[in-house]
């Protein structure tokens, strides 16, 4: 005791004298604060502001914030749902992070403080949340990929229990991001790895891997893990993504399949995705009709034209699983997946169409990620 | 050809009508942008702003910026030596990010813009840097410790070639953050993973697996990856973190020991940190004298009064390396560093002493870390 007491006086003395770190913003500001209702205040201090603003994906609009003592803005929300909200303030037009919030992700290049709220277990907040449940090992790994002339980054979940099982074969859900994502983007912004704990300790899904790769062809990992430093765009994924990719596609199941203890064959392995990622899934299952058992488009940007007879070809392989989810606001891919499930509906062939609230937003696809889970390799 | 062409017109008419994943700031502005002479220009657009400044360690005190056209402000440094710099703005007194770069870390509570600089081969910045090398692991791993009563999170680095060589064994470094820090620091500012691929693919390091745990006996794992939301702060980790992580490091060892393949005994385990974690390595290393042949304190909060026979009995384990790195402006850490190390000295017992510019900064840490790896394991 007298030792830990000469210490914890050191400490202090020394950072005192000498401390460099970042010492945080030190404000004794609490943003944000989820109250007893699950209403949501939101604090900046900004003593030399005119207007500061909150945005967020908890209200529509833009909502004014209002100054009190000591220079503090607040605004409170209405009661919200179980959810992981994002939001940023804007401070006379000029749009920043919550400086009291350590929690943000990226999407693209636009980083966003962020939030979850769980109103009661089980809805989808709590999925995205933490709980003391056995957790799975989320591993950047880096691969060869002779096709693309490259080494590339992937993230690689296992569930919990998969080290102390090597002689146990695991099934495999290769997940994939949309344009201008990267192999960073399911388990920052998709919480895959508490919606993949929470569903298994839940019973609710089988333990599997799942598999990240970085989608766009020719970036080799995400900002920082990368050669070069650069700030990603949408565009530059849109041109030879899906068939590179495809082509590619080898190369990661070989890596998998080389280096985990895995189960192999249509029956257990399955493939999803995202707006573009929904297009490669929906390609690979084309290109691949044996090797995918479940495939999943979330908001996929899929066509039918030209395609049918790789559709007739996908089918005849008979998937255990074709998964559709898309949003209601989100036209132009609703109505592209709409024909592409009619088509399926007039042949005979088994789809599953799921259609949500909202257009195309992550909030989306951590739902269809949580539901799409829980169907596969039963 | 076709196919491709089809879905790119389709992906572009699809995200203007429906896109709401963020689509970056999409200003065209470019910042930081490092400058064939290796000055680095700084960019932000506030049109209505009326003072911009940048604060970074690429120079002393804040610089002011210039406002030019489309309210575009800029400012460009001096040419600077190779490093990872951190820098954030200033505008009319509110502290924010680069919003055009993706780049940042997390020191405690604080987020800051980052940027690496390689002005040369075999610089600081380029250790920091990813280049066209063999490739570790970053895992992100959850044990249980039942001597806290808790499942707690690490970070795992395994060098190129471990999961290809199951039948080979590796040393572990086991290295420890400082107070306020977590599983994520050393991994994060420190860039564990580039300085060790690097130095291992120059042959200056000899391959091994870095282990770094959380060092805060009460906090679970990093923001974001725990199961409550809360705001790190220097002072929580500064009373029972030493002793507790005395107490419950064999739970780590013991992890590790039985899920990778592991050189065990002296010879083949170092131990080191920063700041608290160099005390916790000082203090690890008086309560298993035997267990560590390598031992770093990196701006260590150390102190030699009480312990001078538990100093004894660590050298009478002969460990192959005792080393002590320090900031020549980090006044009480040095001055205790320099007693400890003249204590050594008087006594025979082989000590050595590093000293830097600086004080108590990531800064320095990275350098020990760069250094003190090369020594480890030969």
């Amino acid at each position: 005791m007298k030792r830990i007491l000469l210490f914890t006086l050191l400490l202090a003395a020394t950072f005192s004298a000498s401390a460099q770190q970042a010492l945080g913003p030190g404000s004794g500001i609490v943003s944000p604060e989820i109250n007893p209702d699950n209403s949501v205040t939101f604090r900046l201090r900004a003593p030399k502001a005119v207007r500061v603003q909150v945005r967020g994906d908890f209200a529509p609009g833009v909502c004014e914030m209002t100054e009190g003592q000591g220079g503090v803005w607040t605004y409170t929300t209405a009661p919200l749902e179980g959810e992981l909200y994002s939001y940023n303030f804007v401070v006379d037009g000029q749009r920043m992070l919550d400086p009291s919030n350590v929690h943000m992700n990226r999407d693209v290049a636009t980083w966003t403080s962020i939030f979850t709220l769980s109103a009661k277990q089980g809805d989808k907040g709590w999925y995205y949340e933490v709980h003391d449940v056995p957790h799975g090992t989320v591993s950047h790994v880096w691969y060869d990929s002779p096709i693309l002339g490259m080494k590339r980054r992937m993230t690689v979940y296992t569930p919990a229990g998969y080290e102390d099982n090597p002689k146990a074969k695991y099934p495999v859900f290769y997940l994939l991001h949309g344009s201008g994502g990267d192999e960073d983007a399911w388990s920052d912004l998709g919480r895959t790895a508490q919606i993949m704990d929470n569903l298994i300790a839940e019973g609710k899904a089988k333990p599997m891997i799942v598999v990240m790769p970085n989608g766009v062809y020719f970036n080799q990992a995400a900002p920082g893990a990368a050669i070069n430093m650069f700030q990603p765009t949408m565009a530059n994924s849109r041109s030879q993504s899906t068939e590179e990719v495809e082509n590619s596609f080898p190369d990661i199941m070989k890596f998998i399949e080389s280096h985990y203890h895995v189960a192999k064959g249509a029956a257990n392995t399955a493939v999803g995705g995202l707006s573009m990622g929904g297009r490669q899934s929906c390609a690979l299952s084309m290109r691949y009709p044996k090797t995918f058992g479940y495939v999943g488009l979330f908001s996929g940007v899929v066509e039918l034209p030209g395609h049918e007879a790789a559709m007739d070809a996908v089918f005849a392989a008979k998937p255990r699983l074709y998964w559709i989810g898309v949003g209601k606001d989100d036209t132009n891919i609703r109505n592209n997946s709409i024909k592409l499930k009619e088509y399926c509906e007039n042949k005979g062939y088994p789809v599953t169409y799921y259609e949500s609230d909202g257009a195309h937003i992550w909030r989306n696809w951590r739902v269809y990620l949580t539901i799409f889970a829980q169907k596969l390799f039963k």
